[in-house]
């Protein structure tokens, strides 16, 4: 926290109420607002394919020249990966600066037969804007650019420094983001840190996150013959390489009791504090709908936890991808030569990347059968973050959900991860960070139909306009 | 055994010579033979992918009409699948009738680019032909049409009554084969049957094949949420569908010990008579030009066997292929909405399916977790089988590969299955089955670059030509 914050008191309530011209400008533009979201959301910037590469630079275009119509002065800074997208607007000597952090690239858009509409020429239907990026994280990224719209054209300044960051890897985990916040520390120099790359807890209860899950991504290849062969003259004395990753996923994660097996894997998981359990438990969950929604008979939650400790307070193992030998019509009895698996792990405080990658890499050789060969193709980890939940930027920003929103947050964990806010954390030393979430958890992040509400859009902004002026300090 | 054949005593040496001028056409056709066997590659009659249907009806016209110039009487039989090609020229009154079985359907191709020329534009190198059915079945299931076309071109009649059945569904289990075979059980009366749809045991080494393994083919599909969803909302309390079919397939077979873990799966196995282990134990064979061959650290028979026991002698279970969730490039943090997998079982003497198939069902209930749906959406079976050993048929095919690979052949097990021979056995009770293979285990059958030697190919025909004059009695 700033010192002039820290020191300011209580802010008024006057503080986070949006001048009125600044809500009429947010309400007047709403159709050029909406315009551009789906403009933008037209680009398809899937990061992690390397045949959309010229539409990921192509949003950072996109995305560069909005900020700068809006009187930022901003650059586009090139990375090993996809460029950054900076710009800053810091005409004050005094007060808070904060940084708004953002990324314009989306998910794959998966099974394309599953989308209603295709999944990147956006639609509006049923009061909601469909495309892949809808939520994650277009939508919720222009919110801030809007809110800094209608307060410029209304007011002609910000209540506060503001610097926006924008990147387009995230979607494949941030690995060139913690570098570049290194190398930039001072440009990047701030006192609080506001995202939105979260959701609310349900569509009438919106939610701070302050903390993630950590992650660990890995590919796992195992190979066997150097082609598939007749499993009828080699079955039963040559080994499988499918039958050996099943063995291997199995020997991960026990599915009777949701617990992962792989030895020494709880040594660091920090029990909840209590207030946290409280407000877990007291949260209005709807197994039942959710069951409905997602078209299963139970959910499956760790034993000895409910559905929503698991999210927020357990680590997990899924396999994401997997694959290997004939997947087409049709029986083939074959051997396959290899087969494969996308895992992830997702870890909680206290355990660290650099502690369970090892585990995991050793117990995978302890697990290795002879006859084939296992590899970890890729690696990727990310650590769990927990941030204090009692500062004055907290305050403030639960005030401004209440105000664009009309309820007081939830305070929760996120059983997701944002790789690049754990690099702007330990880069920049900066533990007010507001990750707060206009979408809900049911509009398709990472799945088919990916959709964003126009009324969450519209409050959105409207909370990120009050939180401007709910962070801002008296100046002589 | 026909009673004519039974008591004709042992047949003079001489039968099983084959007349020079049989010889002569055989050597002196060579270049046709081959230039046919080609054409015939150069159909890519796959009939286990929809997509190829009509090439298969095309290599199904070619077939008929290479018989019928041969001056056979022959005829395509509809079935609900692809047609069976029959054909006969049986002037004979008394003598034996030899029943020729081969199918005309091949393998998929697989990995186009693990092919060093495509499948289906058959290229001689190195003293073979490469193309996709060139072993399996079309160039040994020529040879018996070139013997035939040479018998008949220097001689004018064949030493026996001949019945000639080629279906077009073996690489997808037979299944129209039983039935078509039940209802035309008049038509296909004969005294023995001869087919090559085996291998030798090595490339020095020809084998007569007097069983083989059963076989249980299932594609089991598990199904979670009714989209794929972001792991990090929703992982740690929903059943993911791949971990789930993992641990089921973990389940039906022990890596370690090679052992199938279904209850009861072992209740039916007959140990291999004394005799069976003794050949078995004297055949060459060389495990590491085996393990170089495939390129595998080491082989993995069931803990207690030998390979070629296991092969032989022991049921086993493969997966031939899986899937699930995101297989393209980079990382996808999801919970697929499903996963599947191709499971083979290898059943020995005395299993059957309708015991091992309630078995597996029952034992694949058992293993459902709540969170996932577990289907078996293709089953299919086929019973092993073991056939005497004694007969005088069994002798001549002995006395005949001697004749034209210059070695007397190894009695051994077949691994694979063929089911259209169990519906043969059963439907027409013919015991005296001659299963004889000219190709090698090596020489890639459902693999990519499937070859067969020019060399086989030539001596696979002067053999049928030395087994028919071997099989004919001696007429007044």
């Amino acid at each position: 926290m700033p010192a002039d914050l820290r020191t300011a008191g209580k802010p008024e309530e006057s503080q986070s109420a949006v001048p009125e011209r600044v809500l009429d400008r947010l309400a007047g533009n709403r159709s050029r607002y909406l315009k551009e979201l789906m403009e933008f959301l037209g680009i398809p910037s899937v990061s992690q394919d390397p045949l959309y590469a010229p539409e990921v630079r192509k949003a950072a275009d996109w995305a560069l020249t909005r900020v700068e119509r809006l009187g930022f002065s901003g650059k586009l800074f090139e990375t090993p990966g996809f460029p950054i997208v900076y710009a800053e607007r810091c005409p004050y000597k005094t007060g808070p600066t904060l940084l708004v952090y953002g990324h314009y690239d989306v998910q794959p858009p998966g099974p394309l037969q599953a989308w209603k509409t295709p999944p990147f020429a956006p639609t509006v239907r049923d009061g909601a804007v469909y495309a892949r990026g809808a939520m994650d994280d277009k939508g919720q990224m222009l919110t801030y650019l809007d809110a800094i719209d209608a307060i410029l054209a209304a007011e002609g300044s910000l209540p506060l420094n503001v610097k926006l960051i924008f990147e387009g890897e995230e979607e494949m985990g941030s690995q060139n983001f913690d570098r570049f916040v290194q190398e930039r520390r001072d440009m990047l120099r701030a006192d609080l840190i506001a995202l939105s790359d979260s959701t609310k807890f349900s569509p009438g209860l919106p939610a701070i996150r302050y903390g993630y899950r950590g992650l660990i991504n890995m590919q796992i290849e195992v190979t066997g013959p150097a082609f598939s062969v007749h499993s009828g003259m080699f079955g039963g004395f040559l080994r499988n390489p499918v039958t050996a990753l099943a063995r291997i996923l199995c020997h991960l994660k026990d599915e009777d009791s949701g617990r992962i097996t792989i030895p020494g894997f709880y040594y660091q998981v920090r029990d909840a504090e209590a207030w946290e359990r409280q407000e877990v438990a007291a949260l209005p969950f709807d197994s039942d709908a959710l069951r409905r929604y997602l078209g299963v008979d139970s959910l499956a939650p760790e034993k000895g936890y409910s559905a929503l400790e698991s999210m927020c307070f357990r680590p997990t193992l899924d396999v994401g991808g997997i694959w290997g030998g004939y997947e087409g019509e049709g029986l083939k009895t074959i051997i396959p030569s290899r087969a494969g698996a996308k895992v992830s792990i997702r870890l909680v405080p206290d355990q660290k990347v650099d502690v369970i990658g090892p585990l995991v890499r050793d117990y995978l050789r302890s697990l290795a059968l002879p006859g084939v060969q296992v590899k970890i193709t890729r690696f990727y980890g990310n650590d769990p973050l927990l941030l204090p939940t009692d500062s004055q930027a907290m305050e403030a920003a639960k005030r401004a959900i209440e105000y664009g929103f009309g309820r007081r947050p939830a305070l929760i964990r996120m059983g997701g991860t944002v790789g690049a806010v754990t690099a702007l954390h330990r880069q920049l030393g900066i533990e007010d960070i507001l990750m707060l979430g206009w979408g809900n958890p049911e509009d398709g992040a990472h799945a088919p139909d990916e959709h964003f509400y126009l009324e969450d859009f519209s409050r959105g902004a409207k909370t990120v306009a009050a939180l401007l002026y709910g962070l801002r300090v008296p100046r002589a």
